[in-house]
């Protein structure tokens, strides 16, 4: 066995005899990782379910993230897509597509950057289960569960005219992360560089953690839910494109109040990746949690998109768009 | 937009518009795709779930399969997962990573290829969510949920000395009919082929749809629950691997009766991929659906598998083994 064993050394069941004790048990387990499926419980009679997957080359570069931080992240945008519901994070499941070059200890980081998101961020939950696979692309599977606790789900067609818009969460800073690693962190021929990336590191670590690293409020998804909230969604592309989303669904427009947005409007509008909550309550509710008003439900036969009554670019976040394909 | 659009032609927005209309709505589905997340009815108060990834190279080769029958496999064996813990399955999540130069159309017919294989095999299952990315190696995440209708899950842990071993579905097709693609469906330099995969179609269907399209006994799942099986699960590593699994679990020895396995009996013990189900029951029980005695549960301290006594190879059936990274 060599020094620093890849996954082509050894078989899929040590692999996974190493990584499994690593993951964050869920106290909604009834039955865990080990046999055909996991069983969960389910006590509200109903669950919550999405599914996400992260890409090397579109979705994250090993140049910039390392392993743990892969396995944080994972878990992070996925809790945060269940939190959006309004539901509680019951459980994970992680399957992995790796290839047969990494070595184990990189597949045992991720695992434990999966457990530290879930201990920081919803500690109730945990992995029940997974896959593990070879490619020659790394990919990263996660589906993720809740419980809503008897409450109507949160979704995207419920706003009102007259709600109050809140977030709770940073806008913006998940973007510049990425802007500055593009900027700093490539090489000569624009390649992701893992050196420079880390120099970076040393000068911007709040930042560039916003977009490695992001810690959605994921309690807050609760709290908005029993505060009353009437729409709510994980803001994944940017608050401007996101909140078209919720336009569009409850048939509303959205007017933002630059004075809420920060000094650079335009990059609180445009910035995606955030996971921040993006949430619409009745006039008057006392905000919960972390959120704070940054506009107002309005009425509007297009479901525009304003900023003080001024229209904003909705185009946002696109992961598609840019990729060049390269890799590092 | 090109007359034959590929992916990179098209919004994730618009693909997706026309990739859902296709998928087999879900019977559990209390909300739908297109929010955060999707909300699946468990009135069991629990639910299974199970997920696994296939991968272009390792697990499949576009010179073989069609997009239709990647999403027939891809569905029906999570059905298989689910089945195998003696529940009801409810709901799948789907996320895929495909090339950019993918067609829309082959999308549209991996989503007509899902909704097929859920009509014939569970025809109350339906798509709930999923994901869409771009990668370089197209990749297919399935989650898989099940309701257990109020009974205890069938674990691998449950074989008791004297069960009867039986199994629901074929044994050894699925191995037979890949055997053939790497024999007769690969160029001079042994990549797939998809040309010579198409002749061999014209006189080897059967053989093919076993490995290509298989079709599960998903209802025998939870007829043997029923009926009382101690231990159950998806045979997917082949009959001699699997039955070491449940052996290992259960503390118990389980013997082979050659003359049930037919006239070859190291292909029966040791094909993969069949996706046939694999019960222990109690002495006297009426084996249920298609379920056939193939063998007793022994004594054993050490979990020997063997047939008429005698020990039998349980390497069985490895994915990673001999994967050449040949495309195709």
């Amino acid at each position: 066995m060599p020094s620093r064993p890849t996954v082509s050394d050894e078989t899929e069941g040590a692999i996974l005899a190493r990584i499994l004790p690593l993951l964050s048990p869920s106290s909604s387990a009834t039955l865990g990782p080990g046999d055909d499926a996991a069983v969960v419980s389910a006590p509200d009679g109903r669950f919550v379910v999405t599914t996400d997957l992260m890409v090397h080359g579109p979705d994250f570069r090993l140049a910039w993230s390392s392993p743990w931080e892969l396995g944080w992240k994972a878990a992070a945008t996925n809790l945060s897509d269940v939190a959006a519901m309004g539901a509680r994070p019951t459980a994970l499941v992680i399957a992995l597509a790796v290839t047969s070059d990494m070595p184990v200890v990189s597949l045992e980081e991720f695992a434990r950057g999966v457990s530290a998101a879930i201990e920081q961020l919803s500690p109730d939950c945990g992995v029940v289960g997974g896959d593990l696979s070879v490619s020659d692309t790394f990919t990263i599977a996660v589906t993720a569960f809740g419980d809503l606790e008897g409450r109507a789900p949160v979704v995207r067609s419920g706003a009102k005219v007259g709600d109050v818009v809140a977030v709770s969460g940073a806008l913006g800073n998940a973007a510049d992360g990425l802007s500055l690693l593009f900027r700093d962190a490539v090489d000569e021929d624009g390649r992701p560089d893992a050196a420079r990336a880390a120099r970076l590191r040393e000068t911007e670590a709040e930042r560039l953690a916003a977009q490695l690293t992001p810690s959605p409020p994921i309690a807050d998804g609760v709290l908005a839910a029993v505060a009353g909230a009437t729409a709510m969604l994980d803001l994944s592309d940017g608050l401007a494109k996101d909140a078209a989303r919720v336009a569009a669904a409850s048939g509303v427009g959205i007017d933002f109040d630059s004075a809420t947005l920060g000094p650079d409007v335009a990059r609180a509008l445009g910035g995606g990746e955030d996971h921040s909550l993006f949430a619409t309550f009745p006039p008057g509710t006392a905000l919960p949690g972390g959120f704070r008003r940054v506009g107002t439900v309005v009425a509007s036969p297009v479901a525009a998109v304003t900023c003080d009554a001024q229209p904003v670019d909705v185009a946002g976040w696109d992961p598609y768009a840019g990729w060049d394909g390269g890799r590092g």
